[in-house]
């Protein structure tokens, strides 16, 4: 970034930066890595250009599916340019198979497959630690009308149902994933952040003996293995399939 | 209690005893309070009694309405007999003013009226500690048939009409309160548990200068006042009201 790039705002993986258009921005990929809130922290080396470009190929090909996304440009390895955005604070979850967190808050098993995806609402606030919300609260918040909700959970679907494919052809099951959506300058929402293994669950479909694989956050939350090593073999089953498509 | 009835339950404001009727079982209030989740625990003598007036009484008022409950007869100054139920692991949860966990959890401010009030469900699960729960969660979780859902969302919302007047009639409002359910040797949802100053928030209408004034179990979560004074207040308010109608 040169000095003219204002830091507008700095989450704990991203930075954002204004550009000359004052409708785009420049995203930033840092190689920091935060767990549990930000409790556990810790930086990886090539972290931060390894999900700037899972992220940005991921965001094409959901523009290739007629998504509409925030990315418009690639910039530099680890950043690149996507309409500015107002984030909508909604964290919107979606949930293939039980793991994590809905574990711990209802009976259900880890590894239970959901036929119908569950789709759930988390209201974007660190300070309050992400809270799970329900559609009730959501309504009675005032961030949101209902006929934006009804968008926002059905571009989800969809994008549930492209990537889960787009993942079943590298050979890797897209256990859940978090998405956020924000207003471009037109008041139409995109999707917004980004997609990367920081933000989703992804177990390696080539594991032996039906164990489970982390090649996601997990590894660094839990300590499991190789978060870079993971993450590079994503990035170059990408590479390998949009090679050959 | 006599020998002959066994102990069937213990939670931490009341326990369960058998009956000779095998339909039936005695419900008896403890003087224990607990907050928390039971990370505070104290004891206040003559809560037992109150608890189990004021319940009784509201049971019966809600009979009187054609609300479906476990009443079923007094028994002691301590313990009521009640139809033996199934309890849905549910704690169904209305909010006419928002106050407590809402606000922590959304940014909804205390005292917020609403005009359509919340009803929300929460997993009825000490060792989880009772988490907030989606329709979706619920329907995932194979506790309970949406039919039977939407049954006990409407009974609940007669529920809070009838009750919210008749905390009226004796100045106090009905900010929240939780109930519970269960299915009776009929498979018939009935209103179970209890419905005391220890499961709601209560607000005397009577305070000064339009503060909020607690006569229910905040006053022992933030140390405010005298619990036992308070229920009491609440005791003799309901036995005027009764016997002036």
């Amino acid at each position: 970034m040169n000095k003219d790039n204002k830091l507008i705002y700095e989450g704990k993986a991203k930075k954002i930066f204004a550009s000359k258009d004052p409708k785009e921005v420049i995203v930033e990929f840092k190689n920091d890595a935060t767990a549990f809130n930000a409790a556990k922290k810790s930086s990886f080396k090539g972290k931060g250009e390894l999900n700037c470009f899972i992220s940005e190929t991921i965001f094409k090909y959901l523009i290739n599916h007629r998504i509409p996304t925030h990315f418009k440009n690639s910039n530099s390895k680890s950043s690149f340019i996507a309409q500015k955005v107002d984030i909508i604070p909604l964290e919107v979850v979606v949930r293939n198979t039980a793991y994590g967190s809905i574990c711990k808050q209802t009976n259900i098993k880890p590894g239970t497959v959901f036929n119908d995806p569950l789709i759930e609402f988390y209201y974007k606030d660190d300070n309050l630690n992400d809270p799970l919300l329900t559609l009730d609260r959501i309504m009675k918040m005032n961030i949101i009308v209902i006929e934006e909700l009804v968008f926002i959970k059905e571009l989800t679907t969809k994008i549930n149902y492209i990537l889960t494919e787009f993942f079943s052809n590298i050979q890797i099951k897209l256990v859940d994933f978090k998405l956020e959506y924000g207003r471009n300058h037109n008041g139409e929402i995109v999707l917004a952040d980004e997609f990367s293994p920081d933000n989703c669950r992804l177990w390696d479909l080539k594991a032996q003996n039906g164990k489970i694989k982390s090649l996601d956050k997990d590894l660094f939350r839990h300590d499991l293995g190789d978060l870079v090593e993971a993450y590079s073999e994503i990035s170059n089953r990408i590479k390998n399939f949009i090679s050959s498509t």
